[in-house]
């Protein structure tokens, strides 16, 4: 399942931090609530955070935050999508080698427009449920008038890198004498209490899928702790 | 401290969501870790993610991570900086209202590159004390090779817009009705144990520099606590 890097997308600088085979890739876009897609209007670059999901060889993007970029888009303009998922600060001896743990995809491609009702109904299924999985059978399915207001747009994998760093610092070699402590303060994404709407029903808890979410990512979980999202909190 | 938006920079979807006040604006850029910088090149946006810091009415973007969008940008051509922290998962009782409450900036405008050595060397003090404040002062500054081997960008904030969604979910009117847990799983950045790096010197603690940062992201926290990226935790 590995891609061969096009020119595009071969990492240049630092290359060592380059990956490009489809499991890396899948996994770190996966992980990642928000992705950041860059198209251009009229030599204008614009970047706008939106949710994705991704079905095997396709990821997709929520057109309702990016009404510019679905008008852009369909026309069948170049795009680029790029998650990125921060995983430490790296403290080093000196201020120059101080860094990020990190990893990040790009995608590069022309993006189209979803309109099938079915792909819809599927891709809609694949956002919630990748943000909290089994929430899709507990709520409101989308009704025909939904499905016709949303937007989607979809790339496909084919010309895709990852580019990560992981691991301590690295310093100069006679810095390492330096009586400064170094190392990595390690850094996740994870979830406080749920807070219920105002307008919550009386006697109604967190339903299963909230529930075990909330567990998954608690704030009291240690950082070593795997799951959804703390797997991005490492050493 | 306000800008006006320009056409590009006004928030054209759900447009209560915009705001253009430089308070807001600087707040989201100060506490956001990442940046997700748009160029073009050839027709094809690239979508590069990097560090940043603020000083005054400018943002500096660090050029190690993005050698491409140096020389691309180095040149004059147009440039796109956004930020986004992400706050919360919105459940709603239908599948169609999920979201996500997240706070955004995008800042337009051609990107400058920065040479002179007292600005390179106050931006990268900057770099280093908005990531860990008290660092600067504990470890080795940068050397004469080091500043020459510095690429850094410029640009600044006059056109600029923020956007941010917060707050509970927003159902359909019938929907209130469903017997479905609806509110926000508030998310947020937190670090774990500060990790040494292998090679460190025994004896060495971490630094009242790393201490702090790390009493003030702990992940005993609780999700209400305030601080330099605890504060991304809301409800």
């Amino acid at each position: 399942m590995a891609n061969a890097p096009s020119q595009r997308t071969r990492v240049q600088r630092n290359p060592s931090r380059g990956a490009y085979d489809r499991e890396t890739i899948d996994a770190i876009l996966d992980e990642a609530l928000v992705a950041h897609l860059g198209f251009a209007v009229d030599d204008q670059p614009y970047v706008i955070p939106t949710l994705h999901a991704r079905i095997d060889d396709t990821v997709y993007i929520h057109g309702s935050a990016a009404s510019r970029a679905i008008r852009t888009l369909s026309a069948g303009v170049a795009a680029c999508l790029t998650v990125t998922l921060i995983d430490g600060l790296v403290l080093a001896r000196s201020a120059f080698h101080h860094s990020m743990n990190y990893r990040s995809v790009v995608v590069l491609g022309d993006a189209r427009p979803v309109s099938e009702p079915a792909e819809l109904l599927s891709v809609l299924e694949a956002f919630t449920t990748r943000l909290v999985p089994g929430r899709w059978s507990e709520v409101r399915p989308p009704n025909a008038k939904e499905l016709k207001a949303t937007r989607l747009l979809a790339m496909n994998l084919d010309e895709a890198s990852a580019k990560l760093r992981e691991g301590p610092p690295v310093d100069d070699e006679e810095d390492y004498e330096l009586d400064v402590w170094a190392g990595v303060l390690p850094l996740g994404l994870v979830a406080g209490e749920p807070s219920p709407d105002p307008r919550l029903g009386a006697g109604i808890d967190p339903s299963p899928s909230v529930a075990r979410l909330h567990q998954a990512l608690n704030t009291s979980n240690s950082p070593e702790a795997d799951g959804a999202y703390g797997a991005s909190i490492r050493r």
